[in-house]
């Protein structure tokens, strides 16, 4: 399977989630080449001790679709692994906040090195609660070109 | 309470954790002026589908000891918020890796703006499996001098 | 004035240029809020030791950009400095590249803090080279509301 | 040429230093395995627009020690690229601080990836001017081994 085939699987809900997106309460739901959108819904579980949600909750799902999102674009045969992620926070999260949507795009897409970026949003309001970059390191395993 | 006084408490078992905490099993073991320490045993339930913890754990962790790194420097009546939090993945994290340690440090403490380091590593072999830095603003809250 | 009329003016060359950017060979080419372009020309003088320019060159391309398309939101009378700055290197530059334009865009626009992202490509081919984003704390100026 | 036999002999005046540190006015002044220091002092042509040093002064230096440092610790016939570069900003450069240093280390040296933080210091003074991290991808030339 191509990455985009695996991640359309994984949105359209024919692939098992990952075990942290269960735990946090995050999936993935649509996949394109180049683009995908993860969903989440801030409850309590994700609180820190001051009183909004914990910025964890938005590194992982940017993390998650930054990382999906070059993904998208490896052939079958080829890895990628995530070898540092950038943060924004830009407004708190609370329970009031209700679903977000995370979109992960793919910035740069070169034989050994990808990046992307990532926005994390409320989807009832629109706003901007968190953006975020990654760099990954593109892995042909056994072979395959990348 | 000083940042300090509460997270003394917390690292004691004195205040109550965050629910992120118990979410992802992380807790804070030690804690002194500038400088604190989270613990955490990775597990199944943060594994990504590719086969390795996610890397919302270690980012947890690290955004969790960056943010208390500051907080501990901070007078009773002032808060902080984290700006950005920047990590690098250096080592894959897996069931076997045993249990992680991550020590967040001050870096700069100005009157407005606070920047922290942090390292996890691994308890048994000592091993850095990722590294970060944060920017905190520091919020006086009713009128106090930061 | 305001950011933004002194940015207009500066991309005009009405309003005479930072020493940094004479050195380094950059200028301002194009304002609107939110939004900025600047230009420049790599060559020998921007070489690093192993045969492609320097990292600084993009660095200071896309700082500038970052931090005046915030610049470009701000009335008279409130100022900014920027907090951190974050780099990826997409693309060796050499002398081949012929001219670069570097766009900053604001993401997010608080009270207190900007965030923006740049990206710098060639002219000739349209290719990235590098991209970047900013935190920038917003600071008013002799009781200004920012 | 080791990398480090190449950057003691440019901190000891024995090589040729690259144009850009010529251009900006700094240098390599120690080299040991895994570690560098470069000096520079800030004049008035490093100047912004808003009165202090542009941050590409401080992003160029902090470039230079941190993709150095991964240089020292490579052999002769593998070289390095810098994938990105995060710069924090801590206090304000002037003509007023004199000379600089930025020291340079590296964090993590894999076979494909290393990481690296710097500091820049007021020398005067001791005070922290800026920090940052790099992600450099190493890159074995014409077969030798990482």
């Amino acid at each position: 399977m191509t990455g985009l085939e695996y991640l359309r699987a994984l949105a359209a809900g024919d692939a098992a989630g990952a075990p942290i997106a269960e735990l946090m309460g995050i999936e993935a739901i649509e996949a394109e080449e180049g683009r995908i959108v993860f969903a989440g819904v801030p409850g309590p579980q994700h609180y820190n001790p001051i009183g909004t949600v914990h910025g964890g909750f938005a590194a992982t799902l940017l993390d998650s679709a930054l990382g999906c999102a070059v993904h998208t674009t490896l052939p079958a045969g080829v890895g990628y692994t995530s070898l540092e992620l950038k943060v924004n926070f830009t407004r708190p999260i609370t329970t009031e906040t209700g679903r977000v949507l995370c979109e992960g795009k793919v910035v740069h897409r070169g034989s050994r090195v990808a990046t992307a970026e990532a926005r994390l949003t409320a989807e009832q309001t629109g706003k901007l609660l968190a953006h975020g970059t990654t760099t990954c390191l593109i892995i042909p395993l056994n072979g395959a070109a990348a």
